[in-house]
């Protein structure tokens, strides 16, 4: 009986603060062949995703903590090179939780077959993967976007932040990216955004009033801290921050001080919504069928930041999620 | 021509912290008789507000800030002593926007005729006044109340709160009150609470998992801070959070920490909203009615800390709100 020898990143130690090389172990198992209703995937790309950090810890969330021992948890690309499930056959390409491994057993679920057709495997784990399906359905269902809105989103150049911006342009609105770069900001610019604030420059509250004198009727909030601040700051009258993520506090050993700025909220009359996109996965469909429509029509650039090492590279890769090496969606290829 | 020689107390200066003797000038005033389309208002009770506070802050907020040397902004209850306006005829009970004042000539805006045959004055000032109307606009229409959701309110002993757990019980909610002493915590149980939390007891995160280990879906917070946090700690899926006020920050000098917990937002697919009762005022008497009819029944007690000494004791009354000295609706007897 075959078996594929596969390199895994197994989570060692739970960290405090930054995770490092004592993190985590690579091994070396053996992915033995499917039997009835499995198939066997050769990952060709990794996820990596700020929320990988909170997994990591051991308390009570969205969904479980990694647990020690356990092959990190992340979502992949890859082919199907052996199989015994009817729906992902052999030489199909495919997407799923499969975890920081050169090779996956699946039995299926939460697997779906990805057309290379509409755009190269990285991006099925962008604009089309889960960031993608967060920018949909949270600017869309949770932050009730409306034609017209001004609209600020944080970490604009981040996987989820960029697909936000886009759609909010597709549907008539005035957008406003808070990014960590130049550079990123001017990549911003070229995807139409209406202005790009580099937040390393400082007074982000202030500049985020310039360029929206009238307010902000969505604040799709990716980062947290300060710059979470600096939008509640400058809410329009019946605003609504959608709660997507924290990224800079992820790291933190002691729970960060909350938005200061949150009474704001009421003086606007506005709301702000966490969500977390798996409740969605029902209507996944219609937002891959959306985005690959404006992928195809150029009305959506997906980019993503590929980074060759295999998965012996996932630990530094990660860190790099936090300091900000990507534009666009941070994939690891194995 | 008759005047009223009427006592007044004018804003001399805008705090800095809590108000003290400096912030306040009691001055004696002429109001003139009223002229076509006025009538003047013999005041007998003034109203006591957290949201005072704000109002002295010289910042852009849902209202504008009271001027330097102008007379203090609070609701009040009276009767009409002169008139020249057919709505408000002499003899007549009103309530109404009067300010600190023995007297206050009136052209009718937001004034209303109250039914002394449903409650004695100083209701009209709690459960049928603004404080009801925040109460009832706030759980239902804000809050989203479900019949067997489980409410939890801060400064549930306070002039909202108390309306607030009321109208959940009517509702057939379990209702999980905070307050500052046994005293009120018993007044609570009393009033048909599930739970009353001292929060000078400490620990206030625990207390509420031991009551409500299912978590909240509503949380009605008009305190902010810790307790805040500890709400937020605690929500359950789909949560709402309704912002109504923060009093344990009004006299802050500094913005204080934000919410540290409200990441839970997320984890609970929750939404935290704020809002401002004005914005009801065109349903006030759907209020009004539904809530009279309650207090008729004997299924909501109205209940008033009533302190005497006139509009000189007003300074000194207004900090009894924030140590808080009041069971129930706080307000100055005139």
């Amino acid at each position: 009986m075959t078996q594929y020898a596969s390199k895994q990143v197994h989570l060692r130690e739970r960290p405090v603060g930054l995770p490092d090389d004592g993190t985590w172990n690579v091994v070396t198992v053996d992915i033995p062949e499917p039997v009835d209703g499995q198939f066997v995937v050769k990952v060709g790309y990794i996820s990596l995703d700020p929320a990988m950090r909170g997994w990591l810890n051991d308390v009570r969330s969205y969904i479980r903590p990694v647990a020690i021992g356990e092959v990190m948890r992340a979502a992949a690309v890859g082919v199907v090179v052996s199989s015994k499930h009817p729906q992902f056959p052999e030489g199909v390409a495919v997407s799923g939780p499969f975890g920081v491994t050169e090779y996956a057993l699946s039995d299926g679920t939460g697997v779906s077959v990805v057309d290379l057709d509409v755009a190269h495997p990285p991006t099925w784990l962008g604009a089309l993967g889960m960031p993608g399906m967060t920018a949909y359905f949270g600017l869309r269902d949770v932050g009730a976007l409306k034609e017209g809105d001004t609209v600020l989103v944080s970490a604009a150049a981040g996987a989820v932040g960029s697909v936000v911006g886009q759609i909010a342009k597709a549907a008539g609105c005035t957008v406003i990216g808070i990014a960590g770069s130049d550079e990123k900001c001017g990549w911003l610019t070229e995807l139409g955004f209406d202005a790009a604030i580099n937040y390393r420059d400082g007074d982000v509250l202030r500049k985020v009033r310039e360029a929206a004198p009238q307010g902000i009727d969505v604040f799709f909030d990716n980062v947290g801290g300060d710059i979470l601040d600096a939008g509640l700051a400058n809410l329009r009258r019946g605003a609504r921050v959608v709660l997507c993520g924290a990224i800079s506090t992820y790291n933190d050993t002691e729970l960060a001080p909350g938005p200061r700025r949150y009474m704001s909220l009421l003086v606007f009359r506005a709301s702000m919504t966490g969500f977390v996109v798996f409740d969605f996965q029902d209507r996944y469909s219609e937002a891959v069928e959306q985005i690959s429509e404006w992928i195809t029509a150029g009305k959506l650039s997906a980019r993503e930041t590929v980074v060759p090492g295999g998965v012996e590279a996932f630990g530094q890769t990660l860190l790099g999620l936090y300091s900000g090496i990507n534009t666009g969606k941070l994939v690891l290829q194995i």
